[in-house]
């Protein structure tokens, strides 16, 4: 099955009727287990189901219209050449869903994160696309449909369309309509999320680019599947029981073991500047220390600190320039 | 089969006639294709086979006598305190050599290389001990046989006792009568290895421990088996070839991926240091930039670079802190 034709079967069965302007909002959501791996690249089914929290306060507003002639794309108010990579992304996306080929879209998307610095901006952007489009068209789908579509567009979109914890199923069927994301009961007050930037520079190896060349090259990734299955139990075990230790531990784990696959990848892939290193050892020494305080990566170089808001003020004595992205 | 038992089963048929004191050099080994994870604690018995190069003057010397009362161990002419870890390990290990309760022994060891930095220390001192046991006690033992002593004291020190590129088999014996180490056939002149020290400390976890929690504890462990037969394929094929390209990123794929299962472990093992990032990022930047240079890392921050004597003047420019140990 095409891309196209799983987005028909979505929106060809619902009765749209188009207004002006649609507007959406999408949260970044950043994994505790990540996605890593896809089974089907053109409608991008992953390899192994994965659990995130979603960041209500960073994200993405889009803004979608129709115009004639060609597509165009602002981000962040600037636009975006008709030949860059945004922009030739956007409009391959929004291909599954012209009425006809002489209809174009005007976009424009407001993000408050860094683009392409392992923040996950594609994933709050494609989530924002697809609900800004069902804005547009009037389908009023259904959460489920709308991360399928979000999916389409970037894998990890799938799980912004929720805010709190999101799993995302991996599913089974070829055609991609069992692998949607939903919400995971459990509300965990205090629970925060402190992000350390170690680089705002552009991703040298994009985070598609280096998912593929693991899942081709590197021959640890076969353990990857197992690793996952076990880590997805103990998140669940560890949001339903409130046990930050349990949820701290294996999101570090899990998040090095991605990494770990990348370095085995041929050519090899590394995100980590000296810096995460530095920083990583910080946290282990604060942790040895008494202070429960556990990390999480992205295909990036920078670092996503998990501790309690009891810890908040000792933790930002310690990483004075760390932005508090959840609380 | 205990320790002892598989000692006696190679000493016992030898006739030996002590003489006053027995002295033996070993050189260090540095593995291409890395031995990790242990199917025998107590034997030293490896999941895989691995493959070395010996640093032909890097090493240990070690003198070995007789005498009354307990050991006595002097470590480049510092006599270590009985209950030292190097004291009580070494005391171990020649418990399998007593001829009775009453007999201890003097040794004193001289090593060029900084004990404990992951340079191999231990693989070089049991193999020159073990060495200097047989001519000590005059048992003529054959290569083999003294691979499997050295063993007993400590795995890779198997392929101390040879020098240039040393296999070390698995095995599949219980007992290890199988699991020793023989030179592979081809010299390679002009191949280089030179040393980057980033840390001259003491480990803060010990290869040992390091390698049993991987094994226990490592999901992705599980693959590592299926990547060494591949790592070991392409060397072979490599010295035989003299292809120097494929050495060098098949040893450095190993070494990322033993380190790799290390960060998966629990709690994750990382030796890195920041400067270890800085390191690895400047080799591949000279290597993009058309300069054939390598690297490989053993259980510590330290890089050990790979590259062919024509380019050692450009490799000590970019790297003037290198100690080449080899060419």
């Amino acid at each position: 099955m095409t891309d196209k034709e799983a987005a028909q079967l979505i929106t060809g069965a619902a009765k749209g009727c188009p207004k002006e302007c649609g507007q959406a909002y999408a949260p970044v959501n950043i994994a505790l287990c990540k996605y890593w791996g896809k089974r089907d690249e053109m409608l991008n089914l992953p390899v192994t189901s994965s659990l995130s929290l979603s960041l209500p306060e960073l994200g993405a507003t889009t803004r979608i219209s129709f115009r004639e002639g060609h597509d165009q794309l602002f981000l962040d108010g600037v636009e975006q050449s008709r030949d860059s990579v945004s922009a030739r992304r956007v409009s391959k996306y929004l291909d599954l869903f012209r009425p006809d080929r002489s209809t174009f879209f005007h976009v424009e998307s407001e993000s408050t994160v860094p683009i392409a610095a392992g923040l996950a901006s594609s994933a709050s952007g494609f989530a924002a696309l697809a609900l800004a489009l069902n804005d547009l068209f009037q389908w009023n789908l259904g959460l489920r449909d709308l991360s399928i579509l979000a999916r389409l567009g970037s894998g990890s979109a799938a799980r912004s369309i929720y805010t709190g914890f999101v799993l995302w199923h991996a599913g089974t069927r070829e055609d991609g309509m069992d692998s949607f994301a939903e919400p995971v009961d459990g509300e965990w007050p205090g629970l925060c999320m402190g992000l350390i930037m170690v680089s705002r520079r552009e991703k040298a190896v994009s985070s598609r680019i280096a998912m593929k060349r693991t899942v081709d090259t590197s021959a640890l990734y076969r353990a990857w599947p197992a690793k996952v299955e076990s880590d997805l139990k103990n998140l669940r075990q560890a949001i339903e029981k409130k046990d930050f230790d349990l949820l701290g531990r294996t999101a570090e784990s899990n998040a090095l073991a991605m990494h770990a696959t990348m370095m085995d990848s041929q050519p090899p892939v590394l995100y980590w500047m000296p810096e995460t290193v530095e920083e990583i050892r910080k946290i282990w020494r604060l942790r040895d220390n008494g202070l429960p305080v556990y990390f999480t990566m992205d295909a990036g170089p920078n670092i996503k600190m998990l501790f309690m808001e009891k810890d908040a003020s000792l933790i930002r004595e310690h990483f004075p320039d760390m932005e508090i992205a959840l609380s």
